[in-house]
């Protein structure tokens, strides 16, 4: 298999790392805006001979990426950049007839007079309009395929097909107890991001009434995560898996909550209070005079780049799936979940643990399609694919996953 | 009595409104580095005739406020300006020979080693270091001469005066209500000075140890205030009584706490764990390429200007002395207060309440020394006054003051 992998940041360098240990893999070519990025990541892969490339790519470039997965001879395009690149790499996989895998899914936008009762445009929902496409040309686009979306996906279908009979609620877990050294306060992921995120609107599915949105960190609950971890607060956030698993999971309810914790909550609450989340610019006094500056990228540019914290981060992140229905025409409740350590990932693979984390997926979803284990065409979630063989997959990988009996 | 008031902004506008209806006055310069402002102070009073003209002042430039003071032959500086011009007009004032009054003092410095627990530079040192230059020449610099400091000395010095046999412990605490409507967060002063006075290491007076300081928000105690306010958490801070009250009283102990509310303390506390409330200027991306800004100037262009909030703001500021000690041998506990209605300040004077009541008190002392009822030479703060004759003269201008025996 010939994969063209789209960004070099932390998650697509530590997915060349992850790949380069896998036979499955003939060629990656490692592309990016930012030509020292993608051939840092090859050069730290020497040993492996020339099974790995380094190019230079816009994303934005679509008929660039068309062209250069041609070039290539790319079987498929793994897309791993920021959401806002969704669309244009989508849209060249498939005017060059590769196969398509990402992360994150296209953007929403909040309903223009309800936000906080009614979708909008819904995640992925610019994807989906090109599905016929996708199934027309014999081609998959396997979107969401990280660790939240991708996993927490994977073990949704999973409870459907071998631990319930019929689920009433299926909620997406996602905390951790990472902590670094130095800082007072570090999130762990960009802040840019995690605001962007966390100030739209929450989307939740209903059997009987679809999807729908509500107000910023609604329904705060505190859950208990695996493995040390502890009770972290969780609030909805809007995230992919909800828009995902319903169309292949039958489900009562499917939420995402996030465990952000209180002291984070609060100080995003603040920061929209205060108006720093905003993006649109505005002016303040400069070195020589007044300059217009978004109140978001100075909130930003006060804390520390995550990418480089792994060194001085301690502690565990976790990634799962909640469920609770009936098996045997008794009540079940499970929660499915996967922990990575931020020393062992920094120790096995140079990688900090959120970033590991996310890239593993992927690079299992390509083995399974390189083997034939998976196989499909048009736009598809993980939860359209067989479970069993992704979740033995990720343990071989030396990263097993976990099942806790809630009752 | 001539005076020159330096400074057209908030307190300096409302102290010509006050100062407008009393007789004492014979003419009053307004100055402002703002002419604008200077004349659109003047043009509101016209039916006054000629007592009140503009001039354009620069309050940095000690040599044109000396030549401005002797021009017009002023008897007293009245600054009303921010900290940083104390010491320009403080000395321009003792160089020209006038009398001085300010509102707060010159400003302090942490203690380069240990902030959080001993003095650096105190809020007015720079001040009391030239008493003996204005002893010998015969003039007065009466200073922190507002609401707080200012009444808040004067109820001090009347407690020991009339109140108390032996103080224990006199504590300022200060209170609102004040809400601003279509504001979710609406500061009724500038949040560039609230970060300032509540970020440095707030000072504590005690006899046997002297002058100490403490970290931030320390010591939290739930004020309950009078006249309906009620409740408010108040923590230490950062203020001139507590330099200015135990050289003329005598106290075991001597502090000051702000009535902030647990909501806006958590706010300045987020501002300071995200590094929000830096003055040092960082690189951001601008419309044209990286610019250098400060993030507490982004904070500051977020929010609102208070100083237009008046027309939208309901409740009540109070200002206040609590004082612990021992009367003919019994327990007492008191607290002297002084509360302002924002719909009365507003409507007898068209000046917020906030304002209002930092600016009668000055105009309140002017009268007292144009009188001959206060007098004195060299560096002086309120409570090296009598007080009844000040505390008469508040209830004469129509906003009188409270006593509430606390037992």
């Amino acid at each position: 298999m010939r994969v063209l992998l789209v960004g070099a940041g932390g998650v697509g360098t530590a997915v060349t790392r992850i790949a380069a240990r896998r036979d499955f893999l003939t060629h990656m070519v490692v592309a990016d805006y930012d030509p020292n990025r993608a051939e840092a990541a090859v050069a730290a892969l020497k040993e492996h001979g020339d099974r790995f490339s380094a190019r230079r790519l816009d994303a934005s470039d679509e008929e660039g990426v068309r062209r250069l997965l041609t070039e290539e001879r790319c079987d498929v395009l793994l897309n791993a950049t920021d959401p806002r690149f969704v669309m244009p790499l989508f849209r060249a996989a498939l005017e060059a007839g590769a196969h398509y895998l990402d992360m994150a899914m296209s953007l929403s936008a909040p309903h223009p007079e309800r936000p906080y009762e009614e979708c909008g445009v819904k995640l992925g929902d610019g994807q989906f309009e090109l599905a016929e496409r996708w199934a027309d040309v014999g081609r998959l686009a396997l979107v969401g395929m990280g660790v939240e979306p991708g996993l927490s996906d994977v073990f949704a279908r999973y409870a459907a097909d071998e631990l319930f009979d019929e689920i009433d609620e299926i909620g997406v877990r996602d905390g951790a107890d990472l902590t670094v050294e130095g800082y007072g306060f570090a999130p762990s992921f960009s802040i840019w991001t995690t605001i962007e995120e966390c100030l739209n609107p929450p989307v939740v599915y209903e059997k009987d009434r679809g999807w729908f949105t509500t107000a910023p960190f609604s329904e705060p609950e505190v859950f208990d995560f695996p493995e040390g971890i502890g009770p972290v607060e969780c609030v909805n956030v809007e995230h992919e898996e909800v828009l995902l698993i319903p169309r292949w999971v039958d489900a009562g309810r499917v939420t995402f909550k996030y465990g952000l914790g209180n002291d984070f909550i609060a100080k995003l609450k603040t920061l929209h209070e205060l108006g720093l989340d905003s993006t649109a610019k505005l002016t303040v006094p400069g070195e020589d005079g007044p300059v217009r500056v978004s109140p978001r990228d100075v909130v930003a540019a006060c804390l520390p780049d995550p990418a480089g914290l792994g060194e001085r981060m301690t502690g565990k992140t976790c990634a799962g799936t909640w469920v609770k229905g009936t098996k045997n025409g008794a009540p079940r409740e499970v929660y499915l979940y996967h922990v990575v350590d931020n020393q062992w990932s920094m120790r096995e693979y140079g990688s900090q643990a959120v970033v590991w984390q996310t890239a593993v997926n992927p690079v299992v979803a390509l083995e399974l399609l390189a083997t034939g284990a998976w196989t499909g065409t048009g736009v598809l979630g993980p939860e359209a694919f067989p479970p069993r063989p992704f979740l033995d997959l990720l343990t071989e990988y030396g990263s097993p996953w976990g099942l806790r009996e809630q009752n």
